[in-house]
């Protein structure tokens, strides 16, 4: 097998770690965990070129100062897509810029790992049965009843993984819990090894007008420097679909390969802190920037300035960014999203 | 009897309400309820003219521009004390400043009182009794068995009062708790009516040396305006040590009046919350300055700008205030003062 090509999709987007991710500088681009930013974490976690190609980055013209200012000089290559439509036109024009026989590992850009062996051992196990023609998601093993992700249940066994048993959509607390005691069940992370041209000819199969839509405007796009911009007037006719819904769910090549590699998707506030543990004090406190802590446990701290001062409290966050202050609860993290400043209010 | 002189005691200090409160605008001169600032509460309680003189308030030169600012034109008298040597000095410069046969009532200004009627009633039972000759003290009903006041056991009944049983050092919890259900003990709240001259023969007798200090540096001072200015470097000499050491322990004249009046020394962030619970919502929050509040019971937000976003918490108070950010509970807000901000650190 030829080496692996990478597909890094850096959407931004996202409220729910607000104020510190903003539509200026959206999730990937911060250094939440330890110093790198999650972007930065996602390119290292691929870089060795024994097994891996140079990247494609697949991102907006928004992030593009951004991406530019992360990514190496000379390594990857970046396409710009006009405008975001959601995974599966992204992993299409990277799938059109590669060929055929290319084995592409597709990427998210706002989660983090924390094993990086293990993330390697399942690319490697993922990207080998793509070869073979099938379309693999990472499995992620769950941790806890999360009703937040989607569901990928592990069917019959193939040679090095899975096939898809079936996906299934957010579960209720209750079935997520039955999940978690059944086994079987995965947490679907959007990471996804496919062969280019099989993934495109499924994509061409079960949405055949998003495939062609792709194609026109990538036959019509321009190179520009390391960039590739797709021609934005026909890419604005494609229909956003996820690549769940658009080829994983409808194809009949569904595989995956299991993987228990400390996956956080740093969603809320709340998980960042659990992704943040090895940076907590013996009082479980974690605090970036200025901050006295007093007769606190687990309590999180990140301000870009004005000192915080806490007292007595437990299992609370508190954010100062940019002028605006956010005080948390672990439970209320996942409600921030819906808050007046999160939504530019 | 002459109107009662009420002499206002104006030290500024206290860092428990830090970072609102501080060096520069310190507690009796913030607008911490209502819209009135307790000093301005303080004077407003006392301006009856059927029943109160003009004032005359005792602060330091640090202070001075605050109280002229708050300190209606043309009323009052101001006594500039050339350095804080507590309550004792204080209240001998004022009675220096006085006929002998004047009644004071001397008030803190960092102090709120919910019920304005049911403190002019103990003032003018208090005066009515230090006309007598009495050194009068405000017994304070307890509301809980607060472990941060004196406390004063009520003895014999006298006509208009009480004789002081004793003075009683602030207790530990059992104590307190134990004080609350045996009945007869009152706070005391640091307010006092005496005649000017029975004053003065006290503290001569009971601290001599403080009283000829005084007595010096007054004899000393000069007008300047409507203010008067003790002589410093005889002001230096004198031993700082509160009224209650010096007086009302020693002597044999101590009476009390009750007053059931929703006193408050607002001492803590906690404290001032209780104050205001007229300004909370249906959930029992209260905020002042740009905040969104989900999720919460019983929270409390201060902030001087920047917007304070608050979800899923309880019995939280959170405070912006010049670059500082604190976030204390209910229990914790007591520690405040010993914050390295807070101690100018």
């Amino acid at each position: 097998m030829d080496r692996i090509t990478p597909v890094v999709l850096c959407g931004g987007g996202g409220t729910r770690l607000w104020p510190r991710s903003r539509a200026r500088t959206p999730k990937p681009f911060l250094p939440l965990i330890g110093s790198r930013t999650l972007f930065e974490e996602a390119l290292a976690r691929v870089e060795d070129p024994a097994a891996f190609a140079p990247p494609i980055v697949v991102t907006g013209a928004a992030h593009l100062d951004l991406v530019d200012r992360q990514l190496p000089g000379g390594q990857g290559r970046v396409i710009v897509e006009p405008e975001g439509k959601n995974t599966a036109a992204a992993i299409a024009l990277a799938a059109l810029r590669l060929p055929e026989d290319a084995v592409m590992l597709v990427c998210p850009s706002d989660h983090h790992i924390a094993d990086d062996d293990a993330f390697r051992e399942a690319a490697l196990a993922a990207a080998a049965l793509a070869a073979k023609g099938w379309l693999v998601a990472f499995g992620i093993e769950p941790t806890r009843p999360e009703t937040g992700y989607g569901y990928i249940l592990r069917g019959e066994a193939i040679e090095g993984g899975y096939r898809i048993g079936r996906f299934v959509e957010k579960p209720d607390r209750e079935r997520a819990e039955s999940f978690l005691a059944e086994g079987g069940y995965s947490w679907n992370g959007g990471i996804f090894a496919f062969r280019a041209g099989s993934f495109l000819e499924e994509l061409a199969r079960h949405r055949p007008a998003l495939a062609e839509a792709v194609r026109a405007s990538v036959e019509q796009g321009r190179e520009d420097g390391r960039c590739f911009r797709p021609d934005a007037a026909t890419f604005a006719a494609i229909e956003a679909e996820s690549v769940d819904y658009a080829v994983m769910e409808e194809t009949d090549h569904a595989a995956m390969v299991p993987a228990a590699m400390g996956w956080s998707d740093i969603g809320t506030w709340f998980s960042l802190r659990v992704a943040r543990e090895a940076e907590a004090d013996a009082q479980g406190n974690i605090a970036r920037g200025p901050a006295e802590l007093v007769d606190c446990r687990k309590v999180m701290v990140e301000t870009d300035g004005p000192r915080v001062s806490v007292v007595g409290l437990e299992d609370v966050i508190v954010v100062v960014d940019g002028g605006e202050v956010l005080v948390t609860s672990a439970a209320g993290a996942a409600k921030v999203g819906a808050l007046k400043g999160a939504k530019g209010g």
